[in-house]
């Protein structure tokens, strides 16, 4: 089969892989229907995570193909979505909501390519009532639930998105895009993206933000309390993972507010009289999508949400490595992959 | 009359200084009944704080001896308590909670004397019920309330603490033990204190600690760890706040828990990478007294909690100075002082 596998900074090559089998009783192996390229994966093709031989991929929807004995809740032919994170789902942390830290979890990897083997099966995997959707939007709304819309969601949730609540977002990148696109689902009332690009900008007052503010750091803050009778908003998520961001979005909330930070931290240290003084929640981390899974499965199938529209650019799976180019240049938002 | 001042480091003087009268209409001014040092004022008397000329204290229970016009919910003659941060209580930030964060507010200054004007004395003090009490013990836990109580209580709700919960406690100090004791009203299951002093770890056990870990740092974590499954505890409260304390406190917590930091922060720096991935609910400051300060004077009132044991040196004001140097070199837990 083919797959995506990364050798070293800026070098993504499909190449002839194994097909993945069952390992353990709780694996499942898939046909990926459609996979994609995170904002995560530029961490590696920038040089600033290790990268030399590792498989790409920790999102997909796909076709079940193989099942190990122990898998209960998925069997051959079905259609599914899953999370980038392994989980058991029966853990105590997982029952608690964190399944993105199972004590036996893990991440996928290699979901760029035909197939994928998805270990903990029962755990991870959702399957998608009524099979594969026929309309490629639906499919890609599907596979943006796997990671970018989960975690925006996440996202979402831990800024404590809700009815009468501004919510901002810092960042607009997918992940951005999709915490506009949760916050109005969980009932927010204002929402400020935090935006310098047009197209993104006009991406996410689709999504529903009622707010563009263009500013970053200090003067975004500004603009931010500007905009909320000089308290902060109720709640920031952030989406970068960058020291300029994370400061931003405490900045930018209010004392009691809370900030929910998803985009992965590289090279951030937060001050701590200054995070004392600010006083807002802060939670973040790894997006626990297996605790979102059915029920954003469910407003994709019922039209509520349309999250595939972040992907803007469509690629056979062969031409992975232009995928990378486009978003590392910021050509594309986020790039669907076409086994 | 007579008031502490704190002319630089290990030096406070007990003075003479004017009786402070109503200067803003939403002033009052007490007869201060019982005021103490608090461990953030060893901060300014080791040199890690400026201090030139500072009034010192900021807890205080006393009896209302003017109030400006624009007073109404306390009288003169009345005995109040009230927080060591100033809070009209009616802006939005106080009204979400977090009176710590008045948009008006500001901290109480120069209670370690015989008399001190509150501002915003409507926001900030809270009328006890039946006056001056009696007893010197019910007065001495009043006094508590206004800070290191209601401080260890904010650490103990940031934690989550509740019923079938394992709260973990990080610090020894007045405030360490006040979490402990808040973390048992508000039901935890089982309470870790951390402590490394036999005397102050009985007094944990006094308050309701289930456990006691001597060890600190990556040994105290991993003893947290061993007590809870390998999960790490529900929630922990944050007491000190150094850096070893913080990851100490971070560390010791499971995904989806809650730390609670009221340690005033000094030199912290959280690493964004390890935060990320401990994927812990972190609230910290300066505790809105204000908002639990009824109810804390209601389960004093009724013999519920005896937060007052805290306090296990009593001196003169005038021995101000001989009790800070106690604090200092951790003779004493908690000094009342007696004006």
């Amino acid at each position: 089969m083919r797959g995506a596998v990364m050798h070293g900074p800026g070098d993504v090559r499909i190449e002839d892989l194994d097909v993945p089998s069952v390992v353990e009783p709780t694996d499942a192996v898939i046909e990926v229907a459609a996979a994609c390229i995170c904002g995560s994966d530029l961490w590696p093709y920038r040089g600033l995570e290790p990268s030399d031989g590792r498989p790409m991929g920790h999102e997909y929807v796909g076709t079940v193909t193989e099942v190990g004995d122990a898998v209960k809740n998925v069997k051959v032919g079905d259609f599914v979505v899953g999370s980038f994170c392994l989980s058991d789902n029966t853990c105590e942390i997982c029952r608690s909501g964190y399944q993105s830290r199972c004590v036996n979890g893990g991440f996928v990897q290699g979901a760029q390519a035909q197939y994928a083997r998805i270990p903990l099966a029962d755990g991870t995997l959702v399957v998608v009532p009524g099979g594969r959707p026929r309309d490629e939007a639906t499919l890609a709304s599907l596979l943006a639930a796997s990671d970018v819309l989960g975690t925006g969601w996440f996202g979402a949730v831990a800024a404590d998105a809700g009815p009468g609540k501004t919510i901002a977002v810092v960042g607009d990148g997918a992940v951005g895009l999709m915490a506009v696109l949760a916050a109005k689902q969980l009932g927010a009332e204002r929402i400020v993206a935090m935006s310098r690009h047009e197209d993104r900008a006009a991406l996410a007052r689709e999504f529903g933000a009622t707010d563009v503010v263009a500013e970053r750091g200090d003067a975004g803050v500004a603009a931010v309390k500007e905009l909320t009778g000089g308290l902060g908003a109720h709640g920031v998520v952030e989406a970068v993972g960058t020291q300029e961001s994370m400061m931003q979005a405490i900045g930018a909330c209010r004392p009691g507010g809370h900030v929910g930070y998803v985009g992965v931290s590289h090279d951030v240290s937060l001050p701590g009289q200054e995070l004392f003084f600010a006083q807002v929640n802060l939670l973040g981390g790894p997006a626990p999508v297996r605790r979102f899974l059915p029920d954003l499965v469910e407003r994709i199938l019922k039209g509520k949400i349309d999250p595939g529209k972040v992907f803007n650019l469509v690629l056979p799976l062969d031409d992975a490595a232009e995928g990378y180019k486009a978003m590392d240049e910021r050509r594309a938002v986020k790039v669907l992959l076409q086994p």
